[in-house]
């Protein structure tokens, strides 16, 4: 059975008292700059600092009793949010972190109680560590976005912000494997609301792959955004290339220009993953008079140095 | 008639629809930190972005219907805040500005239609730039803190905070010309909830006058908290003497390590003003185990250069 909008409604019920319901912001100033009526949903406030907390935590709702830990490979966002899912459940979570991996990522994986195994920075020492840390545990693997449990748990943001605000034109979100974008399609579909990627011009492999009518093969990513700098996920594109309305690719200028207009005006702490939707909205003339929704995906951003300082600081 | 918690129940409802019920923050790990309820009031998301919004609007909505005009003098929050609720009433606003201003300040009082009058950097030139102004224009003049209007309408931030979180055993609000502090004390008059102040050590007018039981003369604040180095007003300081529970100061380092504290986890943009309260709760074990409310003031901050980066970055 191909996954639903059914699927994505059952694990927003599963998952309905874990997640934090974030609250939906509005910004005049940002509205007027798009000439649109703009709706930020706000999942850099939710558990983890990101809305990857929604996909672990519908897969780990859903694991046989038996079940004592998950496994995953991960640099960032994914591992913290399984971990913090594991830990809400009862169980060990062991990561696979490639070396090398931010610090400041690194503590969160590990704040969490995650259980930290390093290896090459390479995907294929990534993934001979997950079958290495698998065989040892027994734990059970959780991929980080091409996986229905995944799709189907990311998903509920799209729905939620749907449900907070209704009538949306449109909605946008940032593309990196395609597990938000995915099911972010899914819960629009029967409706009015059309789905929207925003996808950096470096880690362009999804509006490529929807350009050619097939999955490409990986790409080496070169982007600022280090959230999306994965390769689609082939349950993620067969939905994508399905259902998107389009995906809108954005220059690093861009991203990094729109990071600092979220900073300012909507007074929120984002990563540049999150601001690849604005951009997206501010090169789209389409969107004028429309009601828009714009997905912020995560505020998990190393304070120690920000983009629209390293020409000057180095 | 002494200002009462009566004035400040009016303003609240005469400014509802006015001013945003702005919403309260809480994060684990900034409680945790603390070892204490910690709940965010963010004023940092309020029309201008600040609470000053607040004080102007009661003001501006209390004038004659025969006045087309009002006037201050300003360099930062309460000139755009007075300038925004006058555009939304219709009248003319006339900001006396001492040379020398923050740039980003300047455009934000003249995006709400501000007309900028600009005079010699000393408070003997805003005087008498105001003075001239007024007797130009016929506005009315609107002081930014030391009037009973601004401190009732002030007050509603902690109103709102202590209806929205019920039994909260203290509320931390910074302490510049006493308007937040004092219209807080009033707020909370009758109840159970204490009101504590922090301030910079670099601007501790008011604490060394609420130590000496008499207000003290200006001081030469140094302080990166720009919106906390006016001299305490009198008004405001009779109010603060008879019923704040405590005003805490905080050094340089405190703040800023506070801000940043605020950044990362509760992912929101403050400027270093906003960041006292927890630099306040940071350093007051007495908390430990309390519901704290803490007043997140306002959130215009240069974007350019961060407070922690100075010392790296020059």
């Amino acid at each position: 059975m191909p996954l639903s909008r059914a699927d994505v409604l059952a694990a927003h019920e599963r998952i309905a008292d874990k997640v934090l319901r974030t609250p939906v912001m509005r910004c005049e100033a940002l509205s007027d700059l798009v000439g649109a009526d703009l709706f930020f949903k706000c999942e850099h406030l939710q558990h983890t600092g990101a809305f990857k907390y929604r996909g672990a935590s519908n897969a780990v709702a859903q694991l046989p009793k038996s079940c004592t830990a998950v496994a995953t490979h991960s640099s960032g966002n994914h591992g913290a949010a399984l971990a913090a899912a594991a830990q809400s459940a009862g169980i060990a979570c062991h990561i696979v972190v490639p070396e090398g991996a931010v610090q400041s990522k690194i503590e969160n994986m590990q704040q969490f109680g995650g259980q930290l195994h390093f290896c090459e920075p390479t995907q294929a020492a990534r993934e001979a560590g997950l079958q290495q840390v698998l065989s040892d545990t027994g734990a059970e693997a959780i991929p980080p976005y091409d996986d229905d449990r995944i799709i189907a748990g990311q998903g509920t943001a799209a729905l939620e912000l749907m449900q907070q605000k209704a009538e949306l034109d449109v909605v946008l979100a940032p593309v990196g494997g395609g597990g938000l974008v995915a099911g972010s399609c899914l819960a629009a579909s029967g409706t009015k609301t059309k789905i929207v990627g925003a996808e950096p011009e470096g880690a362009n492999d999804t509006a490529l792959s929807v350009q050619q009518g097939r999955r490409i093969d990986p790409i080496k990513p070169d982007t600022i955004a280090d959230g999306l700098r994965a390769h689609v996920g082939q349950r993620n594109f067969a939905i994508i290339q399905q259902q998107v309305a389009a995906v809108v690719t954005v220059s690093e200028a861009e991203i990094i220009s729109a990071m600092r207009l979220l900073w300012q005006h909507l007074k929120q702490v984002v990563e540049p993953s999150s601001a690849t939707v604005l951009a997206a909205a501010l090169k789209s003339p389409i969107l004028e008079g429309q009601r828009v929704g714009l997905i912020l995906s995560g505020g998990n951003v190393d304070l120690a140095c920000l983009p629209w300082q390293r020409g000057t600081h180095g």
